[in-house]
């Protein structure tokens, strides 16, 4: 990462996604229109089938745009360390060495996410004090956003690991949501102490300790399931089962929805008068919710920057995702994290030891 | 519980939700025109105030109506060891007692969670061969109903107890929404074996081995978060500290996405007309949910029936918390449990010694 001139390299695994690379080359010209000057994209993947499809959106002789070729592709069955050794030249993998050789400043990529977080964490490897990488999650509220971490990358977290989790969630949030001073709430079951477990029990003395010690981020204390839309926490910080869990089912739920309504309205195509008519009210509220706005989520923890896009995701999607590693890059805050890492697990072993006394 | 005559006697705790008596006397007036003649509901909480309820409703002399006088009542802070020494007085303490001494077959309460399971389990105490209470969500899917167990009542469940979830959550789903051979999920992140954790490992063999000695349900394996809404299976079993945040995050996302709906369509009244337009879809819609039509979430594993009813019940939810408890006595669910958990656990012994060879 170069900050002086700003200009920032960023890799594009084009055969990951459900949609296609055809799909990925889409969002990729759409990112271009919103990208710096001396920004570039490097498109990997089959190059036989990206070059066409480069010729055809007339992309093909973009000076923001090389290919680098991957004969090979992982995909939605494969595994963490079977794709390692099995699928050297597969675009995500391919990917990976690039950003570990320093030739890109960043990763997206809508591809399998297990492989993305196992070959992830192996090929890219841990930023220094930190142990398990998170991913995470932008959700909205009432008013504005909260930083879910972890949303599944790290699924047995420890006490140790969900402070690590707070103060990445708590960086992301400061650096990428302009918040002043984040507030971190712990997810749990009831917010009295003593409920949730000894895994809760602990993260919480330890969030509260050293929270009295920082003055960046603030610690809310234990929060419920509610708060997770209907909050006032920054970031919620949770383990990779539970985050992962709730993330889904949520998913889920909108998907219910909306087939339940497109059901209706296919069985009586009166109401599409009504919908309408309440056009540009779906439309704000789609808005406020902005999914598009938030098209990946970022895997923090590892020594460069990783965006996972949705595997569904469309062409806005996997440019938001883009654009979203693009202003991660702009933000640094990848180059803050590890000197607050090591600040706070310093705190931490000190905090230890008065608690053992 | 009589079943001969299949008349049943339901204590409903009057001073626990957030809405009042008066909203619980409603409830009440509406639940009895759905039960049969010879059911008794006996109300348990302040007479003075109770009493003059009645009348105003026109129920003082009903003959399928009591009061029990409760002169304290347990608040949303109380805590369960607490409420037990302190509030023995209190409508559901009392409540508990009555159901104990066998002078009704079941206990419905909109009030506080944790004294309801705490106070719920020391008084009622445990099922033969069941070692904690589960609380039950019945959830909708595209198709049907989903019944998620446990929801919060147990927060560190064991394998054993996971098991012990899936054959309550099989019986009911047989008992309540007339399943032939109900299909069991465990919740857990990704499908493949060996994800999720050491506790998801075991009982996921536990499950497998145990569904090959039985006939009358079935196990799917291990099932995702999208599958909450998404999936095709019977019962979701989970421990109560995932299934707790997982449906209040969901409530959490339905209320956020009410607001943001109310709250455009006060910025501009001409979305009225299309929400009127669209008011029969919306209902459909909403009927596909059926909220109301499990207004109750039944603690299962005790010795006695109990269903609790959401804190924010209005009359609605409350009478069909009420009829719950009816249809769950009806079904003779309670006592087919105890025979059906001996089985299982006389078969986890053997699973587990041939596992240990």
């Amino acid at each position: 990462m170069d900050a002086e001139t700003h200009s920032y390299r960023i890799a594009v695994d084009c055969m990951g996604g459900d949609k296609g690379p055809a799909e990925v080359v889409h969002a990729v010209a759409l990112a271009l229109e919103k990208l710096e000057a001396s920004d570039k994209l490097i498109l990997v993947g089959q190059e036989p089938v990206l070059s066409p499809l480069l010729r055809l959106a007339g992309l093909h002789t973009n000076p923001h745009i090389e290919v680098r070729h991957a004969p090979d592709a992982i995909t939605m069955t494969d595994k963490p360390m079977q794709a390692l050794k099995s699928k050297k030249n597969a675009s995500m993998i391919v990917a990976f060495e690039m950003l570990k050789a320093g030739e890109v400043d960043a990763v997206v990529s809508t591809g399998n996410t297990k492989v993305l977080v196992g070959a992830g964490t192996i090929k890219v490897r841990m930023m220094p004090g930190c142990q398990r990488p998170a991913l995470t999650a932008i959700l909205p509220r009432k008013s504005g956003f909260t930083i879910m971490v972890d949303v599944g990358a790290n699924p047995e977290t420890t006490p140790e690991q969900l402070v690590h989790n707070s103060v990445l969630g708590a960086l992301y949030s400061i650096a990428m949501l302009s918040t002043k001073k984040p507030r971190v709430g712990l997810l749990t079951v009831g917010t009295e102490e003593g409920k949730g477990g000894e895994r809760i029990n602990k993260t919480n003395a330890y969030l509260k300790e050293l929270t009295k010690r920082l003055d960046w981020f603030e610690y809310a204390g234990p929060v419920e399931g509610f708060d997770v839309f209907q909050g006032d926490v920054d970031v919620i910080v949770t383990d990779g089962f539970t985050g992962n869990i709730v993330l889904k089912s949520v998913e889920g739920l909108v998907h219910m929805i909306k087939e339940l309504l497109s059901g209706k309205v296919k069985q009586n195509p009166i109401y599409i008068f009504g919908i309408l008519l309440l056009y540009p009210l779906l439309k704000a509220v789609k808005g406020q919710l902005r999914p598009e706005k938030f098209g990946g989520a970022p895997l923090l923890g590892l020594n460069g920057m990783v965006i996972k896009g949705h595997g569904s995701s469309n062409r806005y999607g996997t440019s938001a995702a883009i654009l979203m590693a693009r202003n991660a890059l702009k933000s640094g805050v990848s180059s803050r994290a590890p000197e607050a890492l090591s600040e706070v697990n310093m705190m931490l072993e000190e905090i230890k030891e008065e608690m053992a006394q």
